[in-house]
């Protein structure tokens, strides 16, 4: 076998687990926003099929592990396709955590729909889902075109959905402080928004991976800090 | 070189990176207790030596990652080897998770210590902190060991956090609706109860890397299933 055979096979091999990724991410955008949208219109059905749905993420997921697993045992690969080997079961590893996210939000619609709906919140909450679901869609594309700058775009809108969180955070607080009956229902549209935060936070390891992909390096801690809630809420 | 001087490289190469995976272990093992102990001692000193001292485990994660890169590129390891070198990095990214937690519980130690305190909680969260160390403790000896028994009973015993974690959200909930002034603390809380859960969920996938590593097969599902308060607490 010569090497530019081993060559060739070797960008096969990449290529389909490349494709194993994409349909990932195909199936875990769809589950994020079928989450909000079967929390917005109460919708216990969908909310039903989006937790039903996480089974296929998880299993795209092993897939993936296996075949890069497979990969790096046959065709040795050099530094440079090693690491697009990793990067690419890195990616995988934050896509089911996203799903599994997705999942959890799926769980507590058919919860919530039970109680008294706090006003505006469904709304605010599919808003944040829906700039999550479009970062994960650009920084998906990044990867496939290895494009740090669209990466980086990613990594910077991160602040605007922290943003959203922080101010669904204490709103949520004012609800429950009008009315206790308000609690049980703010605890988890609480935990649902924090737990798009960390969607938006996972998305935002796979632009950094991309632009260590590319570059060899790893951004620098410039972007604004996440979650701000554990340090600056307690003076109202 | 001869084969045999190849492996025995390669076996030197392995034993630096667990090294470093023992070190990180360590330094989480400290981080849980730790955290637990500044809240519940209202130590904001030792809250901020938490904090700080995650910068360590990162930078430790980091360089298990490119130790273990280099190891695939230079020595390209069989099948099983392979398996062990991905195990490693699985579980380095699972200890530098639960170290995010506990600074992150860190973070909210020095809100809380601003605001009245919620009897008995802070003993209560020191318990499940100490179950979770005690847990990864033990993951981390079946790893060294290659003890599969010793893995599978870590994974049982994450049902308890589990338990410790639901008896808490019902706690606060009624902490909450007793007196709203103890909402904004309550909610800090339940944040750190919730990151101790999911510390336990980090370890419990270790455990299942080292059955995985020892058995090639990971574990059926027979697990009690993790946190229910997304699908039964709506009732009360």
């Amino acid at each position: 076998m010569s090497d530019r055979h081993i060559v060739k096979s070797y960008d096969r091999d990449l290529e389909a687990i490349q494709a194993l990724i994409m349909k990932m991410g195909g199936l875990v955008e769809a589950a994020i926003l079928e989450a909000a949208q079967s929390l917005e219109n109460r919708d216990e059905e969908l909310a039903e099929k989006v937790r039903k749905g996480d089974k296929s993420i998880d299993a795209l997921e092993e897939r993936v592990n296996e075949e890069a697993a497979r990969l790096l045992a046959l065709r040795q690969p050099s530094a440079g396709d090693l690491r697009t080997v990793l990067t690419v079961m890195k990616i995988g590893a934050n896509l089911e955590r996203i799903g599994d996210y997705a999942k959890n939000m799926a769980k507590r619609t058919g919860v919530l729909v039970q109680m008294t709906p706090i006003e505006g919140s469904a709304g605010a909450i599919r808003r944040m889902a829906m700039a999550v679901e479009a970062m994960l869609k650009d920084a998906l594309d990044a990867y496939i075109q290895r494009d740090p700058e669209l990466a980086q775009d990613v990594r910077l809108r991160d602040h605007e959905v922290d943003q959203m969180y922080n101010a669904l955070f204490r709103e949520f607080l004012t609800f429950m402080m009008e009315d206790p009956r308000n609690i049980t229902a703010c605890m988890h549209l609480h935990f649902i928004a924090k737990n798009i935060e960390r969607m938006g936070d996972h998305v935002t390891s796979i632009s950094e991976q991309v632009i260590y992909l590319v570059t060899g390096e790893m951004p620098e801690d410039d972007r604004p800090k996440a979650d701000r809630t554990a340090v600056d809420v307690p003076g109202f």
